[in-house]
């Protein structure tokens, strides 16, 4: 499409419903900001720039939506008068010049390009205005799409509406696309002659209608347009976000055998044949490769499974940890920031922070890197076909040569070179009799207390 | 409302269906059961006497409606003769004089206060009777309610009523409020003349219009009228219970990100602003403060969560957990009878019970208060910003002073000073080259083992 | 039932949207592949002798399919013309001559018994070809039944449908049984005259009409005859099998708080009064006897769960974990290959591996049994009524003897003799503020680099 546009995201709102220290439009969904996802699909609709509307927390917002491959400017909208005064907050942008202006929501975060697309494609054919709506089972409460002939005539309140109108089931989802050339005039004509004594953008329609122009509406599916105006309703939008994307993996090649209970995150990257079991929570930065089993419970954040790799159950993988083809990364062990190479096993009860594995090492479990001295964090270096015994302790900054193997319970504070054996721990000592002695005191010790 | 209350519970049920080795109504939902649910809704209807109808496990059921705010009484029904001989058992208390007699059930947990209230209106407002029904998209199997100009006419059950009669959607719920002045005489004139020979309460209906009172019908959801049969609809109503609580903390303010895989107990309590990830399951007696998160695959039970802190994933807090603003207690941990100070942090692997832990201190992963000798408990207390090195075993009773050191891996079984540094732990040894040697034993050892 | 039948089961398919390394059928639901689930139900119905006509990973799913009770034959389709030339690759197994033919598909893996055996009843009643039907609330897509004076004159496609004919709901399952007798003449006149040039099973009802012979339907519940075309119709087979299973289990003295979080395998068994919190996960060969509790958060495969015993939260035993009647496996426990005693306690933060641990005994929280030298696995037995300390580490080949005890923080590499203590850690030292000096000289460390 080679008409310019610049897009309007109002995220204004106070949010008060939100009951939240934020903005609403930070809030996340599928770990990111819902305003980060509507200029995703500014995006995907090839949109370059964009004019947010902001109100309360306006420079976490605009944070939030910036992304390096689309043009932001950021207006304040002072008073809160209407959808039709939050728009005209951008006025200086959209005085700039542009083929198409598109009004978006920062609270819609399920809309994708395609109504955005279909928006600006009646533009394209000679309609000045364009309005996004959607059919719905239950109309009441929404404005109605009033459409004769493939034009829209206007936009009708719920309360304004006859008991014919009522019974309209096309409903006017609030995005807009507006011709540019006019749209300055056209906005400038809504009035605030209401009850309220707001600006209402849904005027448009009969504005531009009276001046000889011409509206449309184009349909998208509901769920796009589903709004958030308290946590539930976030909720909500996050179930059929995680829905939508869920069902994507499964047809694109991935096993998942209770998909209502895997939480993806906006950029989770899954190969084919890889088996999500059921209970796994992706955190962002994620990309399991091909072949991959990722058993029941594992969380994982910032994360590289490589191909054939298992991870779980009770995996916790956290930002950095990077596992090899055929590596293993079992119960109740958490990884970060650490390489673990090719086949090597992690697979009890341990901890393995800022550490490289070398190839086909089996690390013992309950073992610990001791990467932090309360000040700093220390490096920990194992090499290929290593063995550490279970219970160790490994005090970085320390390594640990190719074929060495460390003796269970042992603490390593100092390198281990390849091939040998480390032994930190004490000889052990058996004192005959004494457990009976030590239970007949300890029992004594109690009899005593309940006196 | 001044009028005199008296709630009548029926708890008398075999329950033959749950298969259980206990009564029905002592199966818990949200973690107490059932009956107590039913008793506290009483409380919140201002009723603040209540005669139990009680048969299997009498005692226990009774200990288990027990409060503070109410006055029990209980009634052993000896047979099974219907809902009116049931509510007989208790003649005894009906005859102390009340002006209303309200009949509840012990296996209807989800009832709230609303629906009673407006019963006893219904008898303030001079009516004899008030049923309780509610409407249902699929009336099959339940009693009518002919509702005519206002008066209830009759509860017509399923067998008995015309075609048109069947196509009614409004339901006896089976919670009743009755005259108190006339409640003895009307249950009294209820017959068994019927197919079963029993005694069933909804004939006080036709049995009062014909004394010349009146009866009327109040609306309850149907959801709050569900009861219980099997297990199968014990775990049904758990759902309708967990999914109205979750919804009032959300727009309260909570953010869920999959409200439905969050389990609450009925007394948890959450602050504003505080984010609960997936899969986390709530016991009795948890409270968390205001912008805490509680990270997935948590399990919470007796514990308090200070204002900023983070638990989990995969942290378990037991009754006795008090963890401090701002600390943090992390993945594969777990937490009793301890206190957890502002600011310090568990973060792996580690038990503490028994405990007390300072501002600011870190607990390395993998660390271990040794609180049990087989017989007693004994108690560990840790200063402030101490630091205890990971693997550590802290033997109690014991304690670490203030800015005290724990060296990795080690048991500490005497006290440690303020700013002291303590070890315990082998000093390391290295034998060059052992590492290949025992790997070519052991594999020569399994070689010979599979001839 | 005495009539002889051959089930054919119809498994050659490309399975090209599953995007899978392997067959469609190959892929498991409850923790087996999809066409054992079928080929059980065949047995349930009585039959057995069965042919699977193959294609893809033919040997694989012979493998899959094959149980002691029933005869198996297989059959490659080399070239695909449609599900009537499908079953013809079965011809020769036909050909031995049986009562009744019993056409199944081997990607329907929630079939029962019960429409099989109404299908074959439906030839002993004298009807030569019985299709199993489902009546379904949007039949668009499916091949209508014909039914007229309850004889089934033809499958119409909804291409080829009337107006009328279309809003038929009654629909072809697929599923079929053809009078054994007359089968392969029947079978061999199935053409192959239209739009795709293939063979369909379905113009079987007319030819046999044509013939003389009669036809009927029999219906099926629609769920029975969900297939699997892509991995998330695979996931709602799953979820679908899981609700039948967990109600089946719920009604039969199960207690399950969230059913919806509760995953099933095929051959799970639980007993009566059995809790099962929110969030358990169970792979194949388990079985819990009654009165145990499994706490949320937990995971079993191949494991036995004695009376009373408790089971987490977060526990996972895996298979040859066999726990007592009522001992405990808590948090972050994993058990391997082990029989834990009765009454035994294994609560906190442990491996156990390869492992005999007797009556009464206790273990501490983060205990190792560090059964593998990094070529071969050695057995740990601890006697009845012996303490092992926190932060052990149990070298195997040990034991340790009935009351023994062994102190926390221990590394044991020896036997120890029943009542004995064993000590295996080193002597603590104290160096007085050498923490301070410490913290001093880590943060100059810190400043120095940031330089």
């Amino acid at each position: 499409m080679k008409r310019t546009c610049l897009a309007i995201v109002l995220a204004a709102g106070e949010s008060t419903r939100m009951k939240s220290s934020m903005s609403k439009v930070l809030h996340p969904v599928a770990g990111r900001p819902m305003i980060a996802h509507v200029v995703e699909s500014l995006v995907n609709a090839s949109i370059s720039s964009a004019a947010l509307v902001l109100g309360r927390d306006a420079d976490a917002v605009a944070t939030a939506a910036a992304r390096d491959d689309i043009e932001l400017s950021a207006f304040l909208q002072k008073e809160r008068l209407g959808t039709g005064h939050a728009v005209l907050a951008a006025r200086e942008a959209i005085a700039r010049g542009y083929d198409d202006i598109l009004v978006v929501f920062g609270d819609t975060p399920l809309i994708t390009a395609a109504p955005l697309l279909a928006a600006r494609q009646g533009l394209a054919d000679g309609n000045d205005v364009v309005v996004i709506g959607f059919q719905t089972a239950d109309p009441t409460g929404y404005g109605r799409l009033l459409v004769e002939n493939g034009a829209l005539l206007a936009i009708r309140e719920q309360k304004d509406a006859t008991e014919d109108e009522q019974k309209i089931t096309y409903c006017n989802g609030g995005l807009m696309a507006i011709n540019g050339a006019k749209a300055l005039e056209l906005l400038g004509k809504i009035g605030n002659a209401n009850a309220k004594g707001e600006y209402y953008l849904t005027d448009i329609v009969e504005i531009v209608r009276a001046e000889g122009g011409r509206a449309i509406a184009v349909e998208a599916p509901e769920t796009e347009l589903t709004g958030c105006n308290n946590r539930a309703e976030l909720a909500a939008i996050e179930a059929i976000w995680q829905k939508r994307r869920r069902h994507e993996l499964m047809v694109s090649g991935v096993s998942m055998i209770a998909p209502e209970t895997v939480f993806l995150a906006f950029d989770t990257q899954i190969g084919q044949d890889v088996l999500i079991e059921p209970n796994v929570v992706f955190g962002p930065g994620v990309t399991i490769e091909s072949g991959a089993i990722i058993h029941a419970f594992s969380h994982l954040e910032g994360a590289h499974v490589g191909a054939g790799a298992t991870v779980g159950p009770y995996a916790r993988l956290r930002p950095g940890a990077n596992l090899g083809p055929d590596s293993k990364v079992g119960n109740f062990c958490e990884v970060k920031k650490a390489e673990i190479g090719a086949g090597a096993k992690v697979n009890h009860l341990t901890y393995i922070g800022d550490a490289f594995i070398g190839e086909k090492t089996n690390i013992g479990a309950g073992t610990i890197t001791c990467n932090y001295d309360g000040v700093n964090k220390h490096i920990t270096r194992i090499g290929a076909n290593a063995f550490i015994g279970s219970n160790s302790s490994l005090v970085a900054p320390v390594s640990v040569g190719d074929g060495a193997l460390v003796a269970s319970g042992s603490v390593i504070t100092q390198d281990v070179p390849a091939d040998a054996v480390a032994f930190g721990r004490a000889r052990q000592e058996i004192k005959s009799g004494w457990a009976k002695i030590l239970r007949e005191r300890y029992l004594a010790e109690k009899a005593a207390k309940k006196k």
